[in-house]
């Protein structure tokens, strides 16, 4: 029984997880899209496996340590997010190019793709760029059609670098928590892509990929008129911030922490043992740091590292010892802070899945 | 040469490390202060083992899991700072105290001290607890010292368990970075504290123990008159937090993260590659996410899990693949997040050092 598990415990629903990725694996099909989850959410090559064999053409991973573990698990076709830039990320490139990944690497700069182009040299194999455009959200991904145009005439004319099309990722469409207001964005970035598009086009660098990142976009495919390929990640587990962007329901949440009340030092504040190594301080979504399983209007209020607070004006319901779990606001930064998770199923553990591809910042 | 090694990179200067110990060892040995360093900024053995050396009476962990892996390296003293509730909890504390763990416990409830006694039942040795008090930050602690002396006083009562004192962590303290109003709240608390003793000595409770957390009232030592003990913590490593709270001076923090530029997609917008799975999302610290080392104005505007982000209204001096050190916002939450830090001396890398107590939430 999980419930009797030690706190705080991070449990995976396998029955949840199973729904989301066939959901995912079906709906993209559905539409002809092809489909390569970023794996930065589960961090494990047991779930990128079981994308794979649902239909995911390929994964998606940030760096090249997660390249390696998710390579060391026999997966070779791999999105590399994160631009390749130093002498020992281009060590590293081909040392897994020789073991066999076949990479598409994201690039928004010519130094990405000289680095590309030197990895060609010295394996012989071409290498695909994708251009990364930034379509709102202003961290990396070349601004502007005109420097598009110009980065991807540079990939085209780069020998043993392969021009395959263009990536985003609108990590500003989730900002907001208004449906309209998300839709509207959606809108916005498919028709920056559309336009973006037509101008390659007319200077014939027509992306045969358009790759459109994100759970929320992917839960609005309709709105996807011009996206070839998504890379949702967080679809797999969901977590508050999900919910709150209307791409999950609490029913397809499948990461929860177990928790116990430690601590009720006045009638309307109860402790729990799980706050910010547990959960990551991602957040506030929906005025706090977690949601209660089952009851999600009640809402962490804060969290210190080891302490998770409720706080309410009423008397809250909650004594020591009561056990509460705890659907995190970001699975992706909750699952990295733990070496493993509890797989469950229904009432019972079915296992433990160590977390291969947690801590890879290099 | 640690400026060539792969980024990110947690690196922790030795030099800096020395000093900081051996500051607070003398310091609070100058003030007849005992010592009780919180282990959880380092979350090595090693350090702790250098501070036991220094003069610390014992050290402090907030787990269980933390406490094991510090009495594997031989350190019997030990403040647990976090309640011990549930069965789990009471088994693992007697297991440890089977082997040698010589615990101080913090509590603030009956059920924090029966869970105690059991523990004494079960191992014929008598355990120390210490009554936490809530002296304004409203997490855990005792609120009101009627509720104390009550608490105090079941203690005392409770066959097997031995009244130790009082502890208590200023955390709301820090929440501002006014000098004059840090400096305010912790004579607030010391007030709080002194007429907290008088109440408890007028009930017979005479605390033995008055132990004061935190790194930054351990900055202003001569504002403590009540406290017998200090627990700071951040002070091993210090970041851009202490800083801010007059806690410490740039030249004393030890721990930074070597990153690269890895994007420049307009002149005023750099991307590092360390985001809040490098440096955690804790903050913002002086409107930022972490500083540039020897340029502390400049902070990261920024972070999603893999980039950090500097922005400027002004055209930015850095370009692609240059090496860039941040001091960040919280040195305890980044040592979590990693396996291992490279301990440097000068420009050399002097060995590396294993997080051993990373990710004990338990």
């Amino acid at each position: 029984m999980w419930s009797e598990l030690d706190t705080p415990s991070i449990l995976v629903d396998q029955t949840i997880v199973e729904h989301n990725l066939q959901g995912m694996a079906t709906a993209a099909s559905a539409r002809g899209l092809a489909l390569r989850p970023h794996t930065k959410t589960h961090k494990s090559p047991l779930w990128a496996q079981q994308q794979v064999q649902l239909g995911a053409e390929g994964i998606m991973v940030a760096k090249l340590g997660e390249a390696e573990t998710m390579l060391d698990a026999g997966i070779r076709r791999q999105s590399i997010g994160f631009p390749i830039i130093g002498q020992l990320k281009e060590d590293k490139l081909v040392s897994l190019v020789h073991r066999g990944l076949m990479p598409r690497v994201s690039v928004d700069s010519t130094a990405g793709v000289d680095a590309l182009a030197r990895v060609y040299q010295r394996t012989g194999i071409p290498i695909e760029a994708i251009i990364e455009v930034d379509t709102g959200m202003h961290r990396c991904g070349v601004l502007g059609a005109t420097a598009v145009v110009d980065l991807a005439d540079y990939v085209r004319r780069m020998h043993g670098v392969h021009y395959g099309g263009i990536t985003c990722f609108g990590g500003h469409i989730a900002r907001t928590h208004v449906q309209d207001e998300i839709v509207g964005r959606i809108r916005e970035e498919n028709q920056y892509l559309s336009n973006l598009v037509k101008v390659l086009q007319e200077h014939r660098l027509h992306p045969t990929v358009i790759s459109e990142g994100g759970t929320v976009p992917a839960a609005f495919l309709e709105e996807l008129t011009v996206a070839t390929e998504i890379r949702p990640g967080t679809y797999v587990y969901n977590d508050a911030a999900t919910v709150a962007s209307f791409a999950a329901t609490w029913d397809d949440c499948a990461l929860s922490v177990l928790t116990t009340v430690v601590s009720k030092p006045a009638p309307n504040r109860v402790v729990l043992d799980a706050g910010s190594k547990t959960l990551s301080s991602d957040g506030p979504v929906a005025g706090g740091y977690g949601a209660l399983w089952g009851q999600p209007g009640w809402r962490l209020a804060r969290l210190s590292e080891e302490h998770g607070v409720l706080e309410s004006p009423e008397i809250l319901p909650w004594a020591i010892g009561d056990r509460i779990r705890i659907v995190p606001n970001h699975a992706c930064t909750t699952i990295n802070l733990h070496d493993m998770t509890y797989l469950i199923r229904h009432d019972q553990v079915a296992g433990t899945l160590p977390t291969l591809a947690r801590g890879k910042v290099q």
